[in-house]
């Protein structure tokens, strides 16, 4: 019997890679973990540097004619080479998984210039976003790929590989989105770029506002100047402000849904795109109110340290001293304490939020734990750091001095959004609302046609 | 050698899913990953939404036809479609993975319900802890699921297919365990609840307790309202006290662990239940204290800029004033300042012990590294809190008005469970002790029959 | 189909396993998932505890002989009954992966004792570094192991076994190397070495450097007893210190490695061993940096309730009070809080990078997204950091007061390193060096001989 298993290990299939790279190196290791035979086609068989343990290398003439399928993993400015040996590549699959430098470096597709080079082989663009470092660090379960090519029996072999390797493969079509795919491993966290132009736009449009109604208001109306302000005092005023309005920013969408949802009486039809987006960003958008309230507690934190700060202390105790003695008054102490409390409650919540959407921590909790902190969970964050806000501006709300040059002060502002969700929250969680929706999103539809039933009964 | 290796592939076995909702997409995936084919039974076959590379869709009779298991992804309330089935589907396996959304939301058990419907099938429930997320997630490696039916043949084939999906599996019995494994998925963080309970034990007595002893007992004696000290001065108390009781808490058991297997001279009789239990959440318990232990931080960082402790300051400067000279007290400062060291450095290592408890830090130490930080460094911060909690109460433990109400402070209460720890650890690092201990830990027997010989030899 | 299936299941390779303890199970168990089929050899094969589900157990007789591999799962100990059955052990491969508690307990490695025992086995040592532990929480993936053995086939059957469980093999060369490999496990952290010891260097030295200077100073020039600093004072003016040397040390053998390239003209070349070290350690450098930037931040939070603080202050208060009233320094301001900007700043830069070197999140970049983070934020977060300590010095470089005894403080010696980072890292991102050394890191060489051309082909 071992005869036999070992019989059926030679019979596996071998895969080609022309190319002795790390990339090159990487990629054959893994293939070699998930059963496969490789073999390397190399310029200089004999003297390409260290390779994976059980691997073969031939010259390129060689290795080709042993695999069907041949990955490239060699510089497009080298690619020249094949042409000296199309014959030999006739009804193979190449498998592009180049990358450039920078967008528009050359005039066609890596992918399409190699097609180009040898007409008669099949050539496949895909997995280029896999790297020698992602290939090294064994995280690949759950990745997802992308290919295109125009024979779709060239797909299906390359997607069964790659399905192997613990990849999802995406098909993008023919091999025109070749520039496409090659553009894709050049995008810098495109996900967070829709939540990063959000924050600058809140953090410059809130910085400039304050700095009209604080700082250009002293100098114009009471000519006095304190410019330094800028660094410490109005940071603390616009970080709070934004952090506020991002968390309200994840919380919102889920609403609009809901109500979406129960507009429609289907679960069924498609969100408009911009809410669709909008949904699949909110887990940035909470880690970016997160950076924003980190901000805003250490500089809090800082605040009776500093020079201007203790000036004040000592020019109050100064003043004072000859006058009347100084009353404490007892409602100024609960509402700051309280005003305190809140504040840290929401950033514990808020820093528990942070850390449970941690890969390694989110892939441990259950969907139900997981969706528990952070539903549950995150509208109580929403709820404290709305109070927050609140106590702070308790008995300024109807000061006249309040509205200089009749414009509202920052935290009412920053209130408006949080409080809409929490009002738009709670309708709903009223009993009559919740019982509806939670029948829309186990399949249920108001206007049930025999024909779309079929869809409700899968979990 | 290609075509052998594509005829091979076409014999591995082939598993068929009722449903083409989002756990039967997920679950297809993953199996087709893992080797299986796959083929999805639906109602409309031709229009079910896109399935993933590589499966087939069929209607539910053909689709059941070419396989032995099939998993059932569909929602109980829909389940009656098999009656009208049940000829194909005799001798079958059916997996039944589905969950409720409440608990006793049917009189009997789904799997039981799946079994009445189709008595000429073997129904097999398990699995059902693992959503949709978390297939697609692809973080299954060593999670433990659940099985039980009254087929064991039934039962080995879904465990191996289980085992190859990466999943450790814990067979319950027959399907009247169907209930209870229904349940599992329904439980919100099942580890922490004793934890939990503990901590906020803890809290209410301290609250209580703390709350009488200041602000009552100043109303009553004093005849002060210090009310406002409940949200933040009486929080800064309780904190503290429950993360280093909680912390404590987590070193206990392991202490009176190596003090019952001193007492028995073994390590091979299970200890009672009660440790048992308590060593499973000692984790949580750490955590929960780290939790309090950051409430505290951050609250001390802003004591100082509160109104009521400005207030005091500035009365203070104001009453000195006019009286003598204020000294410096040089045994203050150095008691204060180490009070403040030995409570930043025990939180710096609080920090650290948290951070190698997150499963992507913990897992990339080797066991003995693990073994290190959690017990070596567990204790120094345990050691190094408890003397946090000793120099605070430094010159205050022989005075009289500490005893208000002859009652003992709140930082006495909570030096007690850690200063047992340390004194109970302390004895087991002894020389003498250890080495008894090293032996028995490695399997050696102070009365050791011949007939359990055979345990001491196995790693 | 299925039935052929069984037929192929029984017929895969068959692995024995001697000792039923927690890493006998656990490595059953993992083989079993990989899809060989597991043999237990064990004394008592009626009574040896729960094991893997599927794994049979046999007499160690029987089990070695179904087998040809045989994993020695028992204490080193109890080997000595392998001597009565030497005959059943004729060409089977031994898979030595025990360790002991300490290092040098035994005259010889276990592995080179096992052949003794069994002169007709092949020995191979190995797989010692998986724990039960690591066994069981399934991260294999990617894990390097190590072998070594006298027989290149036993090797070759090993490695393989091993590379199907996911892991990368390393070969160690022949049996002799066994007493080596038996001492990695018993390593603590040994890649954190050599910063820790540059951070204790680094410490003790800018301890008694700033104890002398500030304390003893004050003593012995001005009869001043201002040991009380020693606590809080002083580490406050280390640690930072210390965080940025070490942050800098971070990025300092990157600028020499562009240096090294740029002049040699080549990528091809090795570094020296002491840079290749410096580099591999960069990653703990940072963290350790992290750490203590993180104390300096708490210290600094702590600062205004601690009694020397408080009790200046109002001193400061008394003093002035009966003189001129009390001007405010616009200047002052604006530095000091442009110094608190920039050291939060910089610290929430730091904390962002220390997020990205956690295994889970550095796992879900890109190789783009991680390089831009550790290179481009990292070398932020140094330029920020060391504006952060120029401003702290700003108005007291030319002031002689500050030169006690002669000695530059403290925070001008922690300059120096990063200010040379930063101006080499400026040389290296000048246009025409960089375009060069892009070049280089693609392949291009100065002077390519026509024979090393082949390298720069591959990706």
């Amino acid at each position: 019997c071992y005869a036999h298993s070992k019989r059926e290990r030679q019979c596996t299939e071998m895969l080609c890679i022309f190319g002795t790279g790390d990339l090159g190196r990487s990629l054959g290791q893994r293939l070699l973990q998930s059963g496969y035979r490789v073999v390397y086609g190399s310029r200089r068989p004999h003297s390409c540097g260290p390779l994976p343990l059980g691997a073969q290398v031939m010259s390129h003439v060689a290795a080709a004619q042993s695999a069907r399928l041949i990955f490239m993993c060699v510089h497009r400015e080298h690619y020249a080479f094949l042409e000296t040996m199309t014959p030999h590549l006739k009804g193979k699959v190449l498998v592009d998984i180049s990358n450039n430098l920078k967008k528009d470096m050359y005039p066609e597709a890596n992918a399409a210039y190699l097609q180009r080079l040898v007409p008669d082989a099949t050539v496949v663009k895909g997995l280029n976003t896999l790297s020698a470092w992602a290939l090294q660090n064994g995280l690949l379960a759950g990745k997802q790929v992308f290919l295109c090519g125009n024979s779709a029996e060239a797909k299906q072999a390359v997607a069964e590989m790659s399905t192997k390797l613990g990849l999802t493969v995406l098909d993008k079509g023919s091999l025109s989105a070749a520039r496409e795919l090659e553009d894709f491993p050049l995008q810098l966290f495109p996900e967070w770029r829709l939540p990063l132009r959000v924050a600058v736009g809140l953090t410059a449009f809130f910085f400039f506002y304050l700095l009209i109604r604080d700082i250009i208001y002293a100098y114009v109306e009471q000519g006095k100047d304190i410019s330094f302000r800028i660094t410490m005092a109005l940071g603390n005023k616009v970080f709070p402000i934004v952090s506020l309005i991002m968390l309200s920013l994840c919380y919102l969408p889920g609403v609009i849904a809901a109500f979406l949802q129960l507009y429609r009486g289907t679960k069924y039809r498609r969100f408009p795109d911009w809410l669709d987006r909008w949904m699949l960003c909110r887990k940035q958008m909470g880690l970016i109110a997160l950076g924003f309230a980190f901000l805003h507690a250490i500089y809090t934190f800082v605040i009776p340290t500093r020079y201007a700060v203790r000036h004040k202390l000592i020019s109050l105790v100064m003043k004072n001293n000859k006058t009347t003695p100084f009353y404490f008054d007892n409602t100024e102490a609960w509402a700051q304490d309280s005003f305190y409390m809140l504040g840290i409650l929401g950033f514990f919540l808020y820093v528990l939020l942070g850390l449970t959407s941690l890969p390694s921590v989110g892939g441990s909790l259950s969907w139900r734990e997981f969706n528990f902190i952070q539903s549950k969970l995150g509208h109580l964050t929403l709820c404290i750091c709305t109070s927050h806000g609140y106590i702070y501006g308790w008995n300024k709300f109807l000061r006249p001095s309040t509205y200089k040059w009749y414009t509202p002060p920052g935290y009412m502002l920053c209130l408006i959004v949080p409080s809409v969700v929490l009002v738009l929250k709670a309708l709903v969680l009223l009993p009559c609302v919740d019982r509806t929706l939670t029948r829309i999103r186990q399949g249920w539809e108001r206007t049930q046609p025999d024909e779309e039933m079929v869809k409700a009964t899968n979990l």
